[in-house]
């Protein structure tokens, strides 16, 4: 047998957090054994780090040599020992800088962010896989999780890689694709009637029943560990600099809070300055829960009822971390803005032609709402602009 | 509007090629006007490069921090400005070991490089990202292409992303996603009755008519240099080393032919030594012309008759470069065989539950392959393998 030695990249030093903290009031848990909700508030838990003595020993540069996926981020981590990780190549997607879709939009500068190159073709490998790494690490052998759709796939994935279970409770309309995919990846798939909340209600009753380990949007602490890595990357794709804007589909909003706490982190290693870039939230305007909250300048949201929309993603009636969406968004000088249906089948193949991005519903939602921010100047011309394409098209064929 | 430096990464320098040459007889030709072609043999021209003045400047540890990207091989690709590079994401896509699917084989170990990741979703992004980025550098505006589809999503992606007008030619029955993933990138996209060897023949009637440039497999010289890529990221994934057997379907036979060129290459730099993988084509048993050639001990691949398999991939009746696939597997050690369809449908969630990956028929059929040539004893206990799952699944969801 040949001599295989492992792939030539800078090794990252695994770390792993300090301490799990309640968003709500603060209180700090201990991180080694398993986590749901605070017990003190029912809010979510985020694990932190001792990110003085990171800052101190490993300075941004170092990143440099380090491995194409998301574990170059590995002292910001969860995971502690390097055997637990499970890698598909999530993470360190391309940052696309699209001209003609800037000057279509009468902006400075525009990149797209390219989630759909992840494993499973969306931004959800990135939560779950540190998700279900960690969890392995806890001893977990059984997972399951309510989804609208790229979760699942992301879960079934991660799972498979593991030789974990997964149960996976899905709306009885998820696209197509989606379902596929969740099959050849041997999950244990069921078809519910109902929205993501009333998936999640079965999943309950599973976790009761059986003692499966419920992976649900923020949860568990660590998908938003796994999603906040865009965050990172975004800096330092861009050079170590922040856009002014960054335009991001908003369904369970894990995604945006968890480039909100990278932001902070980068900050406190000294990394990058006490600047943000303006964040908006986008959703579909038949299930737009975030957006109403937003207007309303309430501190929660209120569920939204008869949610209805193709962009499977965004059919998310309830966010357990509303009011962490909502504060990133107001203390950025962001905002909140829903598109239609109609808006995002329009701007896909717009999307396509400018830029060679086959695009997710979910990200022709960012570039409505770019030239509907720009048309407002809430955008200015000379603005920098970083849109999120969450997942490729090709998930959402019919 | 805040200043964004370029993503922090090592330059690469590009370099281009000094010539290019006949497969066939060697003879050289310049490569600064459009080629097709050769003249003297009617076969395909290779890109050549002063590989001892690149070996004596770049090692192979100066390549660790650069783009995680083709392009990080950039003085080995054809491209002379880095302006005329058009980026989407494409390779140093995952090298992913996959230990339970080795133990399942029966193998030492066993990696799968998981080309679904690229742009488009298929290894194809490779060859038509250099084709296109060549092609605009000598001037062309307007390119055709007959395929079997990856290639057609992967040209209409390019083509968008350098603003060039795209015309594609598939068979009717080509994949639904597939299709409706070029019309989003806006191509325009015909749908022909007949195999692709037909809608060549169709693209041909455009280039006399219309004045289109043909990016048809090994007919221009540049496609090649982007999918030798991959040769180039086996070795240095391997850590510089080079497994016992690369397992690849093969159509048009460029992945292979190109991966052993790049083997050639590094060779010639000192980058690797003189021992190569075995080399394993593996086609579909309703369209196997490499393989019949092969076990005639023929130079030349004739064409199959009614070719049919639902990997669209591997349904290539006739390959421009048969004699160079040949010439590689009969060199290398390897071998070529046929599988069915049935085994590639039996095989794709089998592959799923053990890695996580939701390949296409064609990554698929090179586990049935492992499978069959481990029963047979042409690959031992001890031996490492990687298999190629060219495209994701999601490309062939119906
Ligand atoms: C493609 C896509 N985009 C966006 C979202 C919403 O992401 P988040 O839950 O992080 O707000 C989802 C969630 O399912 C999704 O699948
Ligand atoms: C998914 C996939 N695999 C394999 C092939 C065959 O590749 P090649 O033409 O390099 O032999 C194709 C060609 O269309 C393809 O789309």
């Amino acid at each position: 047998m040949t001599d295989i030695s492992s792939p030539a990249s800078a090794p990252a030093a695994f770390g792993g957090a300090t301490h799990l903290e309640c968003t709500r009031c603060g209180t700090r848990y201990e991180s080694e054994t398993l986590q749901r909700l605070s017990p003190c508030c029912e809010k979510p838990l985020y694990p932190r780090y001792d990110l003085a003595a990171i800052g101190a020993r490993l300075r941004r540069e170092d990143l440099a040599g380090r491995s194409a996926d998301l574990w170059r981020y590995a002292e910001l981590l969860p995971v502690r020992n390097p055997a637990h990780a499970v890698r598909l190549g999530e993470g360190w997607t391309p940052m696309i800088e699209t001209p003609r879709l800037a000057t279509r939009l009468g902006i400075g500068r525009c990149w797209v962010k390219d989630e759909g190159q992840n494993p499973t073709a969306s931004f959800k490998a990135r939560g779950l896989c540190m998700a279900i790494s960690r969890a392995a690490e806890l001893g977990i052998r059984e997972v399951a999780i309510p989804s609208a759709g790229n979760a699942g796939s992301a879960t079934a994935a991660y799972a498979a890689a593991a030789g974990m279970a997964a149960h996976v409770v899905v709306p009885r309309d998820t696209p197509h694709p989606i379902i596929q995919e969740m099959l050849a990846l041997g999950a244990d798939v069921e078809l519910f009637d109902g929205l993501i909340t009333d998936c999640a209600a079965r999943v309950g009753e599973g976790v009761r029943e059986h003692g499966w380990f419920d992976l649900s949007t923020l949860k568990e602490p660590y998908r938003v560990e796994g999603k906040k890595t865009m965050g990172y990357e975004v800096a330092e794709q861009l050079g170590w600099t922040l856009p002014d804007v960054i335009i991001y589909p908003t369904g369970g909003g894990t995604g945006l809070v968890g480039m909100w706490k990278a932001f902070d982190e980068m900050e406190a290693m000294g990394w990058i300055g006490s600047a943000r870039p303006r964040m908006i939230s986008v959703q579909a305007a038949g299930c737009a829960p975030i957006v109403r909250a937003f207007e309303e300048g309430t501190e929660y949201a209120e569920p939204w009822r008869d949610a209805h929309t193709y962009a499977s993603g965004l059919r998310v009636p309830r966010a357990v971390g509303d009011f962490l969406i909502l504060d990133a968004v107001r203390r950025s000088g962001g905002s909140a803005l829903a598109v239609s249906d109609e808006e995002m089948r329009e701007w896909t193949p717009i999307v396509g032609r400018d830029t060679g991005i086959f695009c997710a519903p979910e990200g022709a939602a960012t570039a409505v709402a770019a030239a509907r921010l720009r048309e407002s100047g809430a955008i200015g011309p000379d603005d920098s602009v970083v849109l999120f394409n969450t997942g490729s098209g090709l998930k959402y064929v019919i």
